[in-house]
């Protein structure tokens, strides 16, 4: 039984809570917040105790650290959790700040300690089941990947403005994907971004719509859309065109029923956000660390994953600021 | 807190077992069934007591039985439970026999103890929310209504043998959702079987494939297509014409995955069979069913609809014998 | 070139006049109608000459007739175009009377003149690929058989009164239909009918909704759902079930457009009605007609395939007004 | 009526043949090729006279003229025609010379005589509703255009080399959508271009895979994927995201029919090519022509419209080569 220590008692923590608690090979057994109060509540709720982060990272009966807590707060708490010897389960992004996250990983390089990325939607089972087809081999060569990823609204301003910006924030989940289902990091980067959602988006310096192209060894490409607002709902989806085949992931619909009148045909729409789309995600990549640690294998989405994915919304940024296409390089500055 | 008595440690009473855990309004407390190992493996993982029938029935400690012990036991168990002032959750059916579910409904209908029958699938989301739709007036008044419920694959012919026929056994499902969808009993009953799945079902005296065409007060129809194999998976669909349209719940199928090749498009197959389908229809049965009980107010699904879609089941089963149409009526011997 | 005459210059008339002035071999060379005006504007629109049956019949320079005149004519303009040596297309049915369909069976069954039914929807595209889908085997034996076919709106009372009713105007092509997919004509046939739709089709003596089941030498089963109504379109489907999977022939929708919006996912409708939906099956009837004739083969529905699907519409109505299961037989009275 | 000469009698040709003769308002006179027995069995064939471009170019009986000759002659056919006064539909594009179909615009900038561009998927039913429901303000202001175009197989080596490359060549068709689409011009373009289906096109300095981005006024963007192989047909498909839903136009399919198998769901795939798909469109684009010179009203059309699709191939081209983000401009060199 994996002993975990919860970083992290907001909105995800509480998630990863549960994930935690409902796992057969983990329990959680401390909750920390800089809300005293919000720690305790989560903790009561699974046999757990509040304690404070040096608490739960010096504690020898605790094996493992859930990093839940805000942005700026991960990489040292990475830092903290590898030193002290546990096995750590990193929220993305590493760091909104690229050198950072590299001094991060420098830091905890020559350790064996596993540490794993977020970025949970490589356990989403539709797109976990698309990977497995394209490994299987079923549409061959990969040639051009499009990912559609949408919210259904924009957060508030107040987080747009400590957001890091859309690429960094939103995009790099995307960004992830594109790498896991390509099978590297890209080799150039391009991309552009609009603010047409909410000028107020652009006042803060961010955009609120944007189309990254990433383009691959031997000349494949990715592209993915985002969009800060699609009413309809939370959109997310995977088309990936290889030499023998197309594989789409669709949209996972809120129910299965159609109403036919004379006006058209109505039918559902996407599930609302990633809440409700990406639950099973979450359980999956806990899960997904639980057996890694147990094995004493590597995780199946490392720092590095963390630090290449960081590093392309780095890029995209600039690309979209200059309006340049820019070499991907792991050591840009 | 609920406290309640599972009878029955089988596949249906394990599932039941879960759902009663999992309920934040009642805990399982004790477990019976007729091999004592069963039981007892069942109630060590869930903190419950193995017991027998009789313990938990005399038990005053305990509030609620869930019955899911084979059909010839389940009128006994109710009558026995109703006399001893516990609420009941019975799996359907009643019995295989009329008279005998009538002796049952007679025996109790003084108490007002709750009694409901688990036609857990008018708490499948997709059929309740297509009932919510009807109920709010999408498509007007209710005509044509047809029923598709295949099985993935035919049951052992030692089951066939004494499931009571598949119109008492299987169909027996949509002869409740048919009453729901459309507001009461049929006033006529015409049901053609063949037998072309497999001849052994034919030897033990039954029917492997129907239509029961159900004729109601005013004149709309419903149909009923039953088939107890159907190699892609479980089809449990709706279609109800109404005067203003029409409401359609199709399958929930397995994944979201489209692959195009040179040959076809590929999507994936409906889930495989109830467990996988009807999961969440159980879980919301049972959560209506203590709803009803802390409330003090009548089951979702009373008793009397147990008898009703029995007595369509026995008149189909008639109705395919004799090539007859038959009335409806509730005094049918 | 094969020369005809068209008896009949109404809707059809018009429609089947382009059919055969666009085959690349047939040609329009006169048009009858009662109303000689009508049969001048038809024929000078397709450079042809306007004359009386009587004078298409005898001419020896016609090799063919087209019968799209009144139900009631059918039967005579059969029988007098064989005695003139003219292959025959005509429009369904036969005759509204059984009897009267049987006499001019016997009267023609001397000659080896062609004569085919319109039973235009075996040409359909749709239903012709998945015929040769099942008759290439890919779902193996057949077993249920469902077909959906509403219409968008009831016809005029006052066609409702000479229609023959639902079973032998509307339901006769899907007779035809499950006998062709079926494999031959069935051993059973039951119907339900109800008026829902509009209570004066009711007082004119006929149903507007209707479910009827044939029972197929074997046990196979086919089921036919019949509404006068449908608000949103054209129904016009078909599923069948096969001992190796299911084969599915959905509508033809008015277009691709989907639009997704706060409230809901949009699509298109069915096309609306047979016009826009059975062009096809039109224009490939006739083709199918005229290479039998060329060929010297035998058209592919042939005058016992009209008698057949009218004797089963017989048997349904009887049926639905009796409430009986009766056998099929072609020397029904 | 509209009297029409056709130059060029290639693949294009003869379907524009078949149009401007089923067009009510157009004859076909005179048919021009390099091979005139080509010229000559197609003028037969619609009763047409087979002619030289001269000769149809100077007769004084002849309205109009459809250029669908080689690319290299469109420029020099289009300043003749509209020089001797016929109005002129040319097929796309002008010239795969920028500067060439700037000149061929300067030199006929004076004359009133009405010139399309045969862009004919303006004219695809499914796009046109799409736009239809666009300009009806459906989804609100326009945010995020996703175009997919991907050709079933690319074309031969030899034409390769001749096509002016996928942007010229292929893409264009999608600049043009994309401008129509989003109401103008764009600002700025950036495009990214591969070869991972055939090491000869790249050989023969082409592309076969790309996706390029354009912005537009106000931030808006346009992203267009193209390959030139999609093993399982023509995928041609627009999403439109904007303010208040999302607008899509999926493929049109070969047939409704859907298998269920042990396997999966089959589906028909996407219709297989532009003769295919796009029929309708040429059919809808001559008509366009032919009415908007009938009522003297602007081509729907323009040779303005050829010119910025060119010019957005142009710069697309040089951003592909150069890795660089271009502006858009009506005067790049």
């Amino acid at each position: 039984m994996l002993r975990v220590g919860l970083l992290g008692a907001g909105r995800i923590g509480r998630l990863h809570a549960v994930n935690i608690s409902g796992d057969e090979h983990s329990e959680l057994v401390a909750v920390s917040d800089f809300d005293s109060t919000t720690a305790k509540d989560l903790a009561s709720k699974h046999g757990a105790a509040a304690r404070t982060n040096e608490e739960i990272l010096t504690d020898p009966q605790i094996d493992a650290v859930l990093v839940a807590s805000p942005t700026n707060t991960h990489a040292d708490l990475i830092e903290a959790a590898v030193a002290n010897g546990k096995a750590v389960y990193c929220e993305k992004p590493i760091d909104l700040d690229l050198a950072r996250a590299r001094r991060c990983q420098a830091a905890v390089a020559q350790s064996s300690v596993p540490v794993m990325i977020g970025f949970n939607r490589r356990f989403d089972p539709q797109f976990s089941r698309l990977k497995a087809e394209l490994d299987a081999g079923s549409i061959g060569k990969s040639e051009l990947l499009s990912l559609t990823s949408f919210d259904p609204s924009p957060p508030p301003i107040s987080y747009v403005k400590v957001s890091g910006g859309l690429f960094r924030d939103m995009a790099i989940h995307d960004f992830d994907m594109a790498c896991w289902l390509m099978g590297g990091a890209p080799v150039s980067v391009s991309a552009t971004g609009g603010c047409v959602v909410d000028p107020e988006i652009g006042e803060a310096g961010d955009v609120d719509t944007a189309v990254t192209t990433l383009q691959f060894e031997g000349g494949a490409i990715a592209v993915i859309k985002n969009s800060r607002r699609a009413v309809y709902g939370y959109d997310q989806r995977i088309e990936l065109l290889g030499a023998e085949g197309l594989l789409a992931a669709d949209n996972v619909k809120e129910n299965t029923i159609r109403k036919l009148t004379e006006q058209a045909e109505f039918g559902a729409k996407p599930r609302y956000f990633f809440l409700e789309r990406y639950m099973d995600s979450y359980t999956g990549a806990w899960a997904g660390f639980v057996n890694a640690v147990r094995d004493g294998g590597k995780p199946p989405i490392t720092l590095q994953d963390g630090v290449t994915a960081l590093a392309i919304a780095e890029i995209a940024t600039r690309s979209a600021q200059s309006g340049e296409v820019l070499p991907f390089s792991q050591e840009i500055d």
